[in-house]
């Protein structure tokens, strides 16, 4: 077969080139939770190269043998079912730890040594990805470490990546100062920002369901679409991440980033290619189109747990959580209403919803469609027509439901709705991986298409600057009780529109 | 209430005014197997008034007690499980039988007499329903007597209704000669023509689907649609009815009405309302507008089923069936590509086929959608990318199924194709009833939309006119082995178009 028309079959697993991660903060959480685990998966899966290996950086003192041992205990919980003492043995011999304050430049040419040795021991071919999951006020210091080492340096056959998690900044000054920082000593692809949300397949169907249906594009605008309800609920309140919350609420921890980015796959424009600059550039457009919102809190609702009932169960209310001051103001719901303008999204409008002690954890994306222009059934009662609504859920029972308009058995042509339906999990054997796995194999593939550009980050903090502005100014919140869908408010915000919440 | 704004609620049931329905050839299969049963579930239901007679003629000697018992007997076969004598009781106490020959005026008069009598008696009003059940060379005579004896008389009070049941004619020309014939004695409007096809709840649905659904229609034309296919499979053979068969052929027994009236379903325009010449008119629209056959039988395809399997077990050939001739070139099977020639299908072919001894029974309208014009997914393996088919299964397992593309769970973007599924009988509580019993209640409250108009009786037969003459020209006829689907030259109508019949 002539050259020319040879094509590399993209679907054959991939294996990434040698290479090292190095994660800073490496006694955390995320390490033994999310990291470590997904990084066993990789390898009980053979998609790791045999010349890999982990280096935990954190102050505490350990030695290898112990950073291991804490390591297993973790995977151990997590993945107790597969836990496979073979995998072990050989994932783990190539995990290392060096105690370091990441702030003493010695930190760093401790790591550049300890990793040229590790390239020679294990033929690990002198390609790094730092992985900053540290506290953020460590990241200028880590990154300058970096970059006066010489480790942000890369050559012909090794690269350096960074990869830093969400929250990127707390608003849109302080996430252009982290750019800036990062970017002063890492080129824009060196740079991946990570929100394991996109990682998560149902996440990613909700391109594969856009794009690979000729039937869904010609309805998918203004022409046809009603307007859209965005809900991502969870049923637990923020139990022991009190601190954490107190900084972040709802619209830092999860507006900014999960709910941005399901707007953005919802509203965006088909992308030529899948490769990353296609598809995070009509992502950005989706985000610039977003109408500024306007002053006051008309089109932007928050609200904060009180005590309630949960699952048949009394909870407390954030201010009795740990660590929470007893007169916070911190949102814990945020309801909002957007406006994408552009030609395909003009008038239509995108309501979005995000909140702790919800009655139900479900995060899912609906689409309501206009109802039919005229319909010849309205003279033989019409009262069972509703108009069509695509539901994807994200979680749980991932899937997508539509809801049709069907005869109603009997004389006359009554109309009911019902719904089709396909639950994902079942329409395929294969097992979905796990969003961190996805993420970090992308990684090591050098793909960043479901990482977060820079422009993503500060397009999705420049939308919410006025919210975060007016509501800094409050001193008060409206509450709602643990176990239902927000304050009175958030029914306010539609209710004007003629239009309800969807209870999922 | 001001009365202008009155309305009448349609959908509560409605039960028609006093009648009594007139049966001619009652001593046949029909009355027993399908008439009665479907009147004494409305009865049943409470649907029929307590006015309301059924007046059996044929030419066997029978008293009304013999008649009631011949009933049924039938009856407790149809309807073991529902039979209730209370409802027989009152039910068949208004049954009556007369012996006649239809062509007799004599009969006639008996049986102008006997009504009057049985308005008198049980109050039945005078509105008469005339249910043609004889061999179609009965109808001239019977129509005459009915008219000669002042029966097809209305005045303001009671009506003179006439049913016919398919089929209607053998041909173009003598279905206009019937037509003529019945309107000289009949306005249009009292005739109903009935297909039971078209009682059935899911032929119905058809028109729901597309009608009450804002998102079909939209995509519903030749800019979305690439072709649609129309199946109409038995697995049986004639059975029986050999010699009734050798007569008709699968083209008058299935293609001429169901087939045809599938494809209106499927073709038609909105109409306007659900009144019967709105919906009417549109589907006469849709038979003006299918494209005649080209010579030859490039377009039309038949064959006849020889010995082959079934389920398993071994079957006879068509022509080894009793009362079939050795040499039959009766065709047990058609396929046609058809055209529907006006702005929504342009260029749109209807691939439709009908036969027995079918690998299995399927009804179904499969719409299939043009692929997506581009792919993003194509640098990435996009080997699982099918179009979209929409399909709408009539019978068995009543429901929908709209084949999408999603996400094959891993890394990469595999597509792969799924089914969202509506399974009718699960969708609804209510049983769907008999089609039968659908019509005859229209019947008697005077909706005729679910019955054929003369225009679409005789566009239909116009159609099929250019390809029985050709067939009737030719003394050979292709063969397929029972249990498979139909003969080659079936798959070879698709097969120059780059396509595949489905396999249900």
């Amino acid at each position: 077969m002539p050259e020319a028309f040879f094509q590399e079959d993209d679907r054959l697993p991939q294996t990434p080139e040698p290479s090292t991660m190095v994660i800073f903060g490496a006694s955390g959480d995320l390490t033994s939770r999310k990291l470590i685990p997904a990084l066993y998966d990789l390898a009980a899966s053979r998609r790791l190269p045999m010349e890999f290996a982990v280096v935990g950086i954190s102050r505490t003192e350990m030695s290898h043998e112990e950073f291991r041992g804490k390591l297993r205990k973790g995977l151990e919980e997590h993945r107790s079912e597969e836990f496979s003492e073979d995998v072990w043995k050989s994932f783990s011999a190539g995990i290392f730890y060096l105690p370091g304050d990441s702030k003493e430049p010695r930190t760093y040419s401790e790591l550049r040594d300890f990793l040229r040795s590790l390239d020679e021991e294990r033929g690990t071919g002198g390609s790094r990805i730092f992985y900053l999951s540290s506290s953020p006020s460590l990241f200028p210091a880590i990154v300058d470490g970096l970059g006066e080492s010489g480790m942000s340096a890369e050559d012909e056959s090794s690269y350096s990546r960074i990869v830093i998690e969400k929250p990127f900044g707390r608003d849109l000054a302080s996430a252009r100062e982290l750019n800036s920082e990062i970017q002063s000593r890492f080129r824009e692809d060196q740079i991946y920002r990570i929100d394991h949300y996109l990682g998560k397949e149902t996440v990613q169907n909700i391109m594969a369901l856009r794009f690979s249906n000729g039937i869904f594009e010609p309805l998918w605008n203004q022409n046809y679409v009603d307007y859209v309800q965005i809900t991502v609920a969870e049923d637990i309140g923020v139990g022991t991440r009190g601190a954490f919350y107190e900084e972040a609420g709802a619209l830092r921890d999860i507006v900014q980033n999960h709910l941005m980015q399901v707007l953005c796959l919802t509203a965006m424009e088909p992308p030529v290619t899948f490769d990353a600059d296609s598809v995070r550039e009509e992502k950005v457009k989706v985000l610039k189109a977003v109408r500024p919102f306007p002053e006051g809190e008309e089109y932007a609702v928050r609200g904060q747990y009180g005590r309630g009932w949960v699952w048949g169960e009394e909870v407390e209310g954030y201010r009795e959580e740990d660590e929470v001051a007893p007169d916070s103001v911190t949102e814990t719901f945020v309801a909002l209403k957007m406006f994408v303008d552009n030609w395909r999204w003009a008038g239509v409008p995108f309501y979005a919803r995000a909140g702790k002690r919800m009655p139900k954890k479900s995060t899912e994306i609906a689409v309501h469609f206009k109802p039919t222009p005229h319909t010849p059934f309205a003279r033989a009662g019409d009262d069972g027509m509703e108009p069509n609504v695509l539901v994807i859920r994200i979680q749980p029972e991932e899937g997508v439901s539509l809801k049709i308009g069907a005869k109603v058995p009997g004389s006359g042509f009554e109309i009911g709705a019902v719904n089709m339906d396909l639950l994902y999990g079942t329409a395929f054997l294969e097992e979905a991986p796990d969003a961190y796995g996805r993420l970090l194999l992308d990684l090591m593939l050098g793909d960043p298409t479901l990482f977060i550009r820079a422009d993503e980050a500060e397009g999705s903090w420049r939308i919410l600057e006025s919210v975060m502005k007016a509501w800094s100014e409050k001193e008060e919140i409206p509450l709602y009780p643990a176990g239902t869908w927000g304050p009175e408010e958030a029914d306010a915000l539609l209710e004007s529109d003629g239009r309800e919440w969807r209870r999922p």
